[in-house]
């Protein structure tokens, strides 16, 4: 059970006072009783060889083609894309499960199913169904084609799409991801004890089900999560029939009011942030909402009043030179802030560690982050021992991922411009240089907040990019193809650290994993482009306002590409500015955090978490902070009860919603729609609607 | 915690075999823990005349008024009346305990607040504000005035409104019914051990006010039913902001569907209803749904394909000449039946008890139903015991009731006709020989299932009277003045009973209540007349359709009288052979039940409650059923504490729904209107709307 540690060690481990080791110790005790780890104790992990079976990967390559098809259906109608680690692990399970019990039966079985293997096809999966989203069908890629130019009315800068570059391109991007990850790893799941809330949650579910008999508390989990997957899935099967129409359902329900749900203040009712709420620290989800109210409910109405001032009056809702743009660009500039602080701490306290370690010729536990890594080990429990240890085992030695970074970007450099012809060396060479960067913000947040944010590294891509090249040298296409690169490395590191923290958890070998991994990106790059090109052979209508596809980010790619060639000089006034003051704040905020004394910072919102919001509305935040109250409440109930069972309770609603995607996709792609709309209209609406039907 | 008993006991409590002899010892051991009556062992039950005291007039008159506000605002709006029992329960704790707590501290207090006291307040808050509907300002009378007839196209048989004869109407009629609830009050409660949902949770509210402190299971349930309480007033708070128009809001979400929906089959997340089914036994929900599936799923459907054969096609859905005839006189019919079979089953029993106990000289203990009564009142818990003591104590003598009723129904017969021309005393005096009967009736179902029926036997005398006197002869007006005599005494019959299961369960004085009830009947004849033509002359357009008081069911109650007065040959074609194979049906049932053994008789549903659905469609069957099955699941997962809990949980639920509509009354009247409408379109008429809101 390392969450409670996780929360309070990922912002500042070094702060502990007297009483907050006693608590400490008494957590322990009962840990020792809560053990996981315990329960598996008599359970041999296979070497990280024997984790790679054979029918892993076959059940993995199924299960890819299956995931890679639900992805490219959410990518080309709503462009929102679930977290599907959850679903890749359970079924990965269910597969394998049923395929050794039938061969048990018949006395063919050879080697029994781990939860090491059950990970490794988690892994292989999410890795290839990752590259359905990072491919850009929905987004850049789809947004290079001429079916896009034609809406966004200019038709210079196109590409014809065709599978042969598509499955070369990806090929040239996607594998670098992979290396840029590795020797993060260590950093955010061991140093910084980061909660990755999807992966704990497939972790939690892995291991319930791989769970020997007689351990009375994980029978108690797995009830749990049994009951809470069961409430979840049947929940999201019962909103579906009311979501007829757009605004429909559950999810649109104005709880709080129209006037807050205008501005996306709602409880949207999904239980799957409600669980992601209840594994975030609490200082997590408070600080969705703190940047919630301050952008949502303060700022962009202010900004909103300089309507016609600030910027012109008559620009559409979701233009970039609008409130659109200091939506996406302060959201930006408090994730750079915040980013780039962490980035240079770590890379401070990394270089200080590995001198002193240099100067005392002590080397054994690999990379410290820090002098105090010895007295958090010293206090860590028997599950965090454990799992350490395994985590460590097998290393990936720096060299080797330093060297296969610099090699696939070699290689990519002398590609990619042939592809894109608008796309030259010097630019992929600069984004290669800037995105471990990236990637490290990136993995960084989504391990605090469980959001991936590759999509915003992208669209930065997009503009600096597109704004380098400029209009006459085909800056749309090059920075579309840059947001690619971008978009590739920085989505890949996110994914990938989720599964590493389900690994760590499941003691699954890294270098196991890393090889599902480089396999199951293989997979991605031939599976991916040919289920979009059936997609896109199949429906002529795809890509249109109004069809069944309308893959609506596909045109605000390409118009943000379009503004991005005219430089930063096309945002809207003031925008840059309050940019630098939020970049500043981010490293403001965390100074102070760093300074004052643990007592007082851990009520300091975390501006990482505070930017999603600005962009996407608070909605998710209120569900988050939903499930920190449920949390909260029931800690004040009964603590060790909660303390033990939350993670259950919390996976089983994440999944279970998961799971629900499925037959969704599979209802959708059978042209089975819902039957009822829920709908919510204002009173004076409302009776102009019952007259209109009434006549 | 007389309620399982009660339940099987309530129809046929003969049968006792092996097995549930020793359950019931079990069951009696539970119930001597778990004994209300214990707890309140120590404070002594002051004589009847010192349970009357003037404070409690005095809030009751203050109380009247207010309810008599809200029943009338009911009335005039949709003309569905919610139970207000438990409202006054509460409202008159809240109001003598304040002032009791005053006048303590002042050193002024002569007399403690007793749970007795708040019984009698309730009581006569009851009696009086149950005439503002059986006043009939909704329906009968109302229908009577000039405003209702020029909208039914017929402007003879009017009666011009006026607040003497009003009154005078309402005195002569309305203490008709206590005098007949009398002698049925020891049959229903202490024999038939009837629920009475709405009493039962109003006593459980009075006495977890009343519980002297230091008794723990007390505090216990007294919690279980603030939460609830609580829960339950948001939850109807809530609900409160989506209902800005018809159709909308949770009332009406459809569930299972919107074809189901159409007919009525839904759940219409009423937290008072869950509660009822709490509270009621199994079989009796079940019964309702059975009833509702019979007659909407399966007979309306199936007559409604014999439109334009058995009935005209073109009259409106409301008419009596068409489906809404079949299932107003058929529920009519299945009541009757099952009336009349227990009425006669109880006379002979009675019969049949009293000669043998005249023949042995052995009247100890007053008038036995049957045999059985000494085996019953043996296995008595001690709560039982000590109820039924107090209940059979202060007797009012059954020749008093009878001499009373005649007395009364000599001085009606007199003064009637006076005030209506058109009936004479003749119809006067059938209805009173016919009235004791269907009180009977409805005092049982209500006991059942705490819905009274007062309107529907009101709705037969409109018919019966109306044909009688013929349409020459005012026959219109006769039978709505006969319907409010009708109703008056079915009306009173049932609520009073449930204010008795109140006082049975709060050990309060049959005698205080009858005294209680008389003056809560004195007032209310006054009051409610005065509340109405307040409205009545406040608002010109009162009556007219669209306007803010419509009062629907005026019209249909006078469209009923014009049907009335053509006798039942107007009834569409097999509707009588209709109700002839129905009436025997249920008849058919009770017999059928009387002659199994216990074992399967509980199987069989209840007549009485089939029929409800009949009318109104299942979705309170729904709400209830969810009820029982809440209950059965809680009792497979922990039997002490559900039997313990459930009725304190159930009350909550009732009561917070209940008093919710007080603040929703006055946010009406205060012109107060919800902003968001929760509306629930077919994916056609969505996508219709969204463009018409689009355009």
């Amino acid at each position: 059970m390392g969450k409670n540690e996780g929360e309070e060690n990922g912002f500042d481990p070094e702060n502990h006072n007297q009483e907050e080791e006693e608590e400490e110790k008494k957590k322990h005790l009962k840990e020792e009783e809560l053990s996981v780890e315990r329960i598996f104790e008599n359970q041999e992990v296979p070497s990280w060889r024997k984790q790679l079976t054979v029918r892993a990967f076959v059940v993995s390559f199924v299960l890819s083609i299956l995931f890679s098809f639900i992805v490219m259906k959410f990518n080309l109608t709503t462009g929102i894309i679930p977290s599907l680690n959850v679903s890749a692990g359970l079924l990965g399970f269910f597969f394998v499960n049923t395929w050794t019990k039938l061969l048990q039966k018949s006395g063919l079985l050879r080697q029994p199913f781990t939860r090491q293997e059950n990970t490794v096809i988690q892994t292989c999966v999410v890795a290839s169904s990752g590259i359905s989203f990072s491919g850009g069908y929905g987004n850049y890629l789809f947004a290079m084609s001429e079916r896009i130019a034609k809406q966004s009315t200019d038709t210079l800068d196109i590409k014809k799409l065709s599978l042969g570059w598509m499955i070369g391109f990806l090929f040239a991007v996607s594998f670098l991801g992979l290396f840029s990850v590795v020797p993060l790893r260590k950093i955010m799941i061991i140093d910084f004890k980061l909660t990755y809330p999807s992966g704990t949650a497939t972790a939690h579910l892995i291991n319930s089900f791989q769970t020997p008999q007689g351990a009375k508390l994980a029978k108690k989990q797995v009830r749990e999560l049994g009951k809470f997957f069961t409430v979840s899935f049947l929940w999201g099967f019962f909103q579906w029939f009311y979501t007829a129409g757009e605004n429909c359902g559950f999810a649109n329900f104005p709880s709080l009011g129209l006037k807050a749900y205008d501005s996306k203040f709602y409880f949207d009712f999904s239980t799957t942030y409600v669980g992601v709420g209840m594994i975030c620290p609490h200082i997590i989800n408070i600080s969705l909402l703190v940047g919630g109210i301050l952008s949502w409910g303060l700022m962009w109405p202010l900004i909103g009043d300089r309507k016609g001032d600030w910027y012109p009056a008559d620009l559409s809702s979701d233009s970039f030179s609008g409130l659109q743009g200091y939506k996406v660009f302060i959201a930006i500039a408090l994730i750079l802030g915040d980013g780039l602080y962490n980035f240079l701490k770590v890379l401070s306290q990394t270089i200080v560690g590995l001198s002193h370690q240099l100067r005392y010729k002590d080397a054994s536990s690999g990379l410290p982050v820090a002098d105090h890594s010895s007295l958090v080990s010293s206090r860590l429990s028997y599950d965090d021992k454990r799992r350490t240890q395994l985590f460590l085992k097998d290393q990936i030695p720096t060299l080797f991922a330093v060297g296969g970074y610099v090699a696939i970007a070699a290689i990519a450099m002398a590609i990619l411009p042939h592809i894109f012809h608008q796309l030259k060396w010097y630019h992929i060479l600069v984004i290669y240089i800037f995105a471990p960067t990236l990637a490290f913000c990136n993995a960084y947040g989504c391990g605090l907040t469980d959001w991936s944010l590759g999509s915003t590294y992208g669209k930065l891509s997009i503009f600096i990019i597109g704004a380098w090249a400029g209009a006459s040298q085909g800056g749309v296409l090059a920075g579309l193809a840059a947001c690619g690169v971008m978009m590739n490395i920085v989505s890949t590191a996110s994914d990938l650290m989720q599964d590493f923290k389900t690994g760590y958890l499941t003691l699954a070998s890294p270098r196991s994993m890393f090889v599902s991994q480089i396999i199951g990106t293989a997979m991605g790059c031939v599976i991916s482009p040919c289920v979009f090109w059936l997609f896109y052979k199949a429906f002529d209508d795809l890509g249109q306002p109004g069809s069944q596809y309308p893959t609506p980010y596909a045109v605000v790619y390409r118009n943000m590409a379009l503004l991005g060639v005219k430089g930063f000089s096309s945002l809207p006034k003031n925008c840059l500015l309050l940019c630098y003051v939020f970049f500043g704040g981010a490293i403001m905020i965390n100074l102070i955090r760093d300074l004052v004394s643990k007592k007082w910072a851990r009520f300091i919102p975390v501006p990482m978490a505070m930017a999603i919001p600005f962009y996407l509305g608070s909605y998710f935040a209120i569900d988050m902070c939903v499930g920190s109250l449920i949390l909260f409440v029931w800690g004040k109930i009964n603590k060790v009860k909660a303390d033990a069972l939350a993670p259950a309770v919390a996976s089983g609603l994440i999944c279970g919603d998961g799971i629900w995607t499925l037959p969704a996709s599979i209802f959708a792609l059978a042209g089975l729609k819902p039957p009822i709309c829920m709908k919510f209209l204002s009173r004076g609406n409302n009776a102009k609607v019952d007259k209109f039907l009434g006549s």
